[in-house]
């Protein structure tokens, strides 16, 4: 007997989900591993190759033999961590930051804007997005009905010749007036930004709040590499008091101290706009993980006195100097990163045989996805194609590019170094 | 200058959340605390009072000194887990889970449930819960949309007189036939249930198979206390292959090891219904924290062979032996429960002053909160009141009871006893 049984459909946001870029490339660096069975140097997804630092670690396991530090925490976040982030971050905001209610520790960033979003985007509101954009800020505002609206960063004009500073990436200011509506409620920002490096300039950041502020509108800044800049890095909200009431700063544990796995973020806004997204968040997540909060709460306070910002810095700028070193020899162009831990390549003179085979999944896509995955295979690195940051119409935009992730070790990235040498004769 | 930046209105669903019964109740707990300088006994909240087992402490902190234990797991939950979870579970459901398509972790049960209304809850589509629910059924069901269409389990007709089993909170089945309509997407069952202590019997879950099966509706069976049953359980997906098809089970390693503050559930279900729930998922939170997936893969493979589960029912069972043991000496009249870690105690015999004093913001509320603040300011235990659980118009049914937890060491256990005993000039 068959049975009659017939599975609903389900929603459209998630009915036959394109594989994302993450595990496309993810497989096809797998693959390409299996079979050459050598070992594929992976820059692709921005995840560290390394430890949290020991102090942090050792917080854990600290708090893993606390009985309560095992079972739920406040909705809100732990009373240490809401303490140790308040007092680290009131001195970038130049104000006292309320532990108790400017305050809300989250599963990751990602569920933390994803509460941000579900709290304050009704159905039919518009979000503004700059691209390349983080492939799942589009998602989350399409989850409570919201409808996305791109304004494109333009590369370099000459981008394709000569390497320039990652600021260059820039806003056309008509276009992000013209894409302001009356159903305009949030713009999402993200400075320092992945993946072109570019870190907002104070100028362009106050464009940005006047346009916020003259329509009422909230500003969703995500901070996470906030601990990573290379150049003066401005906080959309210390700009004055109106922008300061409108913004949700977003920060992450996991960007901060190597521990993309642990799955603390936080967002710190005024309280208006914190007990919302609080109560979302309760509902959606509940709580975050207990242990690894209590952890995070001691590395803040560690990190405060034992030059763990700085050193990171110094330990980034330098992994940034193994890798771009390559390409500086190889004469490709790239964007010199101001913060984070990304960097776009220019790789239009580099030549891929016109015969080269490729999946046929890849030839609907634009061209930066088939440079990736001959990069994977030929030269043995992993990037990622930054036109999944662009919608189609806009792809054009950055289809000459691929994007490195240098939160590796430097053994990695020397090897990585080493392989991408093999690009010198594909160049003409 | 006062500033005329007006912040937008929120979504109603997040706008002026009145106070949820967990945080109510924690702080009336701790303001008598304070004003009494007296500890209170609590056994409101279902935390543990204790630590995981030591297996499972050192599987954590084992996996937290390796560096990719540290960053992002799959989307799906770590390859550790799923094959752990696939093993276990196998058995229970009399075939072989696939852990790469049939299985997927998320942050919590409670994520992993809110996955599954955001995968397949279209707006205006209604779901099923029955009363007592958890709470956060509710608003994760009116998230995507969705209306919640209310089934009441009545208490024992003699509840007021006698003491009986848990199994006595009946089903009408002609208000579950009744409340389905064209637009029932899902239904809602929990088994063992919080806060009955209820394991929905064979014939009654036979019988909302068969509905289920016969209107084409999916089951979302959250089972997260499904090792502690103290008579047979039944799982829904093991009825027939119809309903194992419908049927999406929920579990949780908070209940099962002690550790609500990991955050770390899971789903099992057919592929075609983990496929867009797993999508939902990856949007919602990305992935589950990975140090505690790990350990929980570890743990689950550990307590297969240290007799776990067994000690567990054991130790619960004498944790009720031990409160329960109050209300006989008492003759309160309770629901004996079946599974899990609460009981239904019925207070209509206990009479409280007439000019006792109460906030302003209980006055409003069903007689249940004020028995159960009553309860914390004079006899110094801590429960919560079910009425939480049920709609106002069926609040009736449930507001002569109190819940009491015993996930509780037992010398807190054996205090509350003593303290109950002041209950005793109180009953007529």
């Amino acid at each position: 007997m068959t049975s009659s049984v017939v599975i609903p459909r389900p929603n459209p946001l998630f009915d036959n989900v394109p594989k994302d870029v993450w595990s496309m490339i993810n497989e096809a660096a797998a693959l390409a591993e299996k079979e050459s069975g050598k070992k594929i140097t992976n820059l692709g997804q921005g995840f560290f190759s390394y430890s949290p630092p020991d102090f942090a670690i050792e917080a854990a396991k600290r708090a893993l033999d606390v009985p309560m530090l095992n079972q739920y925490s406040p909705t809100r976040g732990r009373q240490s961590l809401r303490n140790a982030l308040a007092k680290s971050y009131s001195p970038f905001f130049n104000k006292a930051i309320n532990p108790d209610t400017e305050i809300v520790v989250t599963s990751g960033a990602n569920e933390g804007m994803l509460s941000a979003f579900m709290a304050f985007v009704h159905p039919g509101d518009e979000v503004i997005v700059f691209e390349p954009f983080f492939d799942q800020y589009i998602s989350n505002i399409q989850m409570p009905g919201g409808k996305v609206v791109y304004v494109p960063l333009h590369p370099p004009a000459d981008a394709a010749f000569k390497t320039s500073s990652a600021a260059n990436w820039s806003l056309d200011v008509k276009e992000l007036e013209n894409a302001i509506t009356a159903k305009t409620k949030m713009i999402v920002i993200n400075t320092p930004q992945n993946p072109t490096g570019k870190i907002f300039s104070k100028q362009e950041l106050q464009i940005i709040a006047d346009l916020a502020v003259k329509h009422n509108v909230i500003v969703l800044s995500d901070e996470v590499y906030d601990s990573l800049f290379y150049t003066p890095f401005t906080r959309i909200a210390t700009l004055n008091e109106d922008i300061a009431k409108l913004t949700i700063s977003v920060g992450s544990a996991g960007k901060t101290f190597a521990a993309t796995g642990w799955r603390v973020g936080w967002l710190i806004a005024n309280a208006e706009l914190i007990t919302p997204i609080a109560a979302a968040n309760t509902r959606i997540c509940f709580t975050a993980n207990s242990p690894l909060q209590e952890a995070c709460a001691e590395a803040i306070e560690l990190a405060a006195h034992n030059d763990y910002y700085e050193t990171q810095i110094k330990s980034f700028k330098n992994k940034f100097e193994i890798l771009n070193s390559v390409w500086d020899e190889l004469g490709l162009p790239y964007s010199i990163p101001e913060g984070g831990y990304f960097v776009l390549v220019h790789f239009g003179k580099v030549k891929i045989p016109e015969d080269y085979e490729f999946p046929k999944e890849l030839l609907s896509k634009p061209k930066d996805f088939r440079v990736a995955y001959w990069l994977i295979r030929e030269i043995g690195v992993v990037s990622i194609p930054p036109t999944e940051f662009y919608i189609p119409e806009h792809a054009h935009y950055a289809e000459d590019f691929l994007r490195f992730a240098v939160c590796k070790d430097d053994a990695i990235l020397e090897d990585a170094v080493e392989r991408l040498r093999g690009l010198k004769k594909y160049i003409q």
